[in-house]
C-alpha cells in the first residue's frame, strides 16, 4: 500500500487526482499506476485500470490470475469491472468512496449474483492518509 | 448500428467475443472498435473502452461531450462506468445481456443515487442480428 500511495502522490504532481494502484504477484511488484485522465486525454485511465493493463502486458495474460491488487480508494464501478475481468485475486483498498465507490457502495458489482469472478475484499489499511490526501488535493483546487 | 455489426463480425474473425462499438458525433463516426482483450493481452480492451479511448484521443478531449456511442451487446459494468466517466450523451444497445449486463441488469449503474452522469439509453435495434452473431460464435467453438 506504500507503493500505492507514492503512485498516489504522483498523480497529485501532475494535477490529476491522487489515487495510486499497484498489481503484486508471490510479493513482487508486477505494475504501478497512477490516475492520468486528462494528462492521457483518456476517461477509463484510473490507476487500476492502467496497472492491469500493464500487469497483463508484463504478464503475457490477460487474466491475472494469483494477483493482488492495492489501491489507494474503493473502486469505481468501471475499475471493478476490469478486476472482474483480469480475476484479480484479492482486492486491498485504503479509503472507500461512498459517492464514486462500486465495491461497497453504489452498483457493489462484486455482490451482484451475475457476476463471473469475485476477488476478496479487504479495506481500511492506510484509510485515514488516502483520505487526508483527497482531502488536500480538493482543498487546494478550490 | 451497422459498422458496430461489422465490427462485432471482425472480432469473431479474429477469434474474439463479436460484440463492435462505434462513437458518433454530430452524425460522424469517430472511432470505432471491437472486442480485443484476447489478441491484446488486455482484459479492459472491450468494444466500447477501446472506441471511447480512440474518440477521446481523437478529440483531444477525456470528455466525449455531445458524442453517441453504439454498441451490439449491452455494456458490462466497465463499460457502463467508462460511459459515466467520458460523459456520453446517448448509448444504443442492440441486444441485452442478462448476464453481463450492467445498464439495465445487474449493477445498474446508471439507476445508481450516486452516478455523475446518465446518459439517454436506447436499446433493442437489430437486436436479433447482435443476438445471433453471439449464439453463432459460441456453438462454433463449442
Amino acid at each position: 500500500m506504500r507503493r500505492a500511495f507514492d503512485e498516489a502522490r504522483a498523480a497529485a504532481g501532475a494535477g490529476e487526482v491522487p489515487i495510486g494502484a499497484v498489481v503484486v504477484k508471490d510479493g513482487v511488484i508486477i505494475s504501478s499506476a497512477h490516475n492520468l485522465p486528462r494528462t492521457r486525454c483518456d476517461p477509463t485511465a484510473h490507476a487500476e485500470v492502467l496497472a492491469i493493463r500493464e500487469a497483463a502486458r508484463a504478464l503475457g495474460n490477460e487474466r491475472l490470475d494469483g494477483c493482488d491488487l492495492w489501491v489507494s480508494l474503493e473502486p469505481c464501478a468501471m475499475c471493478a469491472g476490469a478486476i472482474v475481468h483480469a480475476r484479480i485475486g484479492r482486492l486491498y483498498y485504503a479509503a472507500a468512496d461512498p459517492k464514486g465507490g462500486a465495491v461497497a457502495h453504489g452498483g457493489r458489482i462484486f455482490d451482484q449474483p451475475t457476476c463471473l469472478h469475485r476477488p476478496e475484499v479487504y479495506s481500511g489499511m492506510g484509510e485515514d492518509e488516502a483520505a487526508q490526501m483527497l482531502r488536500d488535493f480538493f482543498a487546494a483546487r478550490r
